[in-house]
């Protein structure tokens, strides 16, 4: 292959992780959003969203140009087409963080029903394990992939222990159901977060290793 | 492009769309399992997944071959990465009927909470938009695409009715809380397979008018 087309190759990882960096930082905002109770903070979380849908549109075209131009062969092959399936992944995580946005607007027009312990954790984790989804792509690395897939059991525990709490909550007064609900569905959505960065550790097992992990594991 | 070429293209469409049958069939058969608390039917949907995640795996080895063996020029590579996309939003829908018939054998527990009108109303739909979206691509058809995407307002609006009913049998008898938890959390599950039906719905109409609509809509 050419030189261009390695320099190509580079240019589109330097933009995955640009892109990568963008969309934890929206998880990083968005949380903060809802700890500081910042309607300003919530709505830049979703006017941001354009620019993570213009790198997503971004990504996909330079993996289409690479295909086109070049016409890669094995390895390369494959790492273009598992890019432009994470893409999807990261445009999505995104997605996820506007969702949060929007519950967070709603959850300031109504007073706090407890101190966060275990939301701010999980949000912390998921944003972790989508950022070393990504390097664990870029460096073709599948021991940290195998390491972010593990990370997703700490998360659903995470979850499961956010349900029950909010679950007594509701049971005990039934005024703070509105608003509980509304936390029940942001840790969804975080869970979602670590949902799509598992997707993408299980998509570089493949890529490397050359089996399907995502239909062994859980 | 060679004959042969062109009767690949033709066994991958028909690939996928054996995949949208099945993924439509677990959709259907979740739904029925609620409906008549049937744990059996509810089990097997969980194991049937193993058949929808050899489709997947199929069809991206498919597509891979494709673009290796016929190094395909701008119009049917563009085909070739949108079903590379598409596969995989595919295999989250069976997912989702999945997430489903774990909360159905919940449900079957417990007495029923209410007769469900909303709930089979919104599986119906989302089921046909997985069809149409699907049939939209292997016709190229962003028309039909279009329909989708307009379809997927309707499937929110049940969702928010059916939140607001529950939240209304929560504040009233917290007793059917944590009946009526599950039964948001199956109605958030069908909502995401909307979701990914308007998604290939997006990539059709992009793949055919070249612009991303998934970005400007909504």
């Amino acid at each position: 292959m050419s030189r261009h087309f390695h320099e190509e190759l580079e240019a589109l990882k330097q933009t995955l992780l640009a892109m990568g960096g963008l969309v934890e930082d929206q998880i990083r905002r968005v949380m903060r959003a809802l700890l500081d109770r910042d309607d300003i903070l919530a709505q830049e979380v979703i006017d941001r969203d354009r620019q993570v849908n213009a790198y997503d549109v971004e990504v996909d075209k330079r993996c289409v140009e690479l295909l086109a131009l070049h016409q890669p062969a094995a390895g390369d092959l494959r790492f273009i087409t598992t890019a432009m399936k994470i893409v999807t992944d990261l445009e999505r995580i995104g997605d996820q963080a506007v969702n949060i946005a929007h519950r967070v607007l709603e959850l300031n027009r109504e007073p706090p029903v407890k101190p966060y312990i275990d939301l701010p954790r999980m949000a912390e984790q998921a944003q972790h394990m989508v950022k070393e989804s990504l390097h664990a792509f870029v460096a073709r690395d599948p021991h940290l992939a195998r390491r972010v897939c593990a990370a997703d059991d700490a998360v659903d525990g995470l979850r499961d222990q956010i349900f029950r709490e909010l679950l007594t909550f509701m049971m005990e007064d039934a005024r703070t159901i509105p608003r509980a609900l509304r936390l029940i569905l942001i840790s969804r959505f975080f869970e979602r977060v670590a949902d799509h960065a598992t997707n993408i550790a299980e998509m570089v097992i493949y890529l490397v290793e050359g089996h399907m992990v995502r239909h062994t594991l859980a």
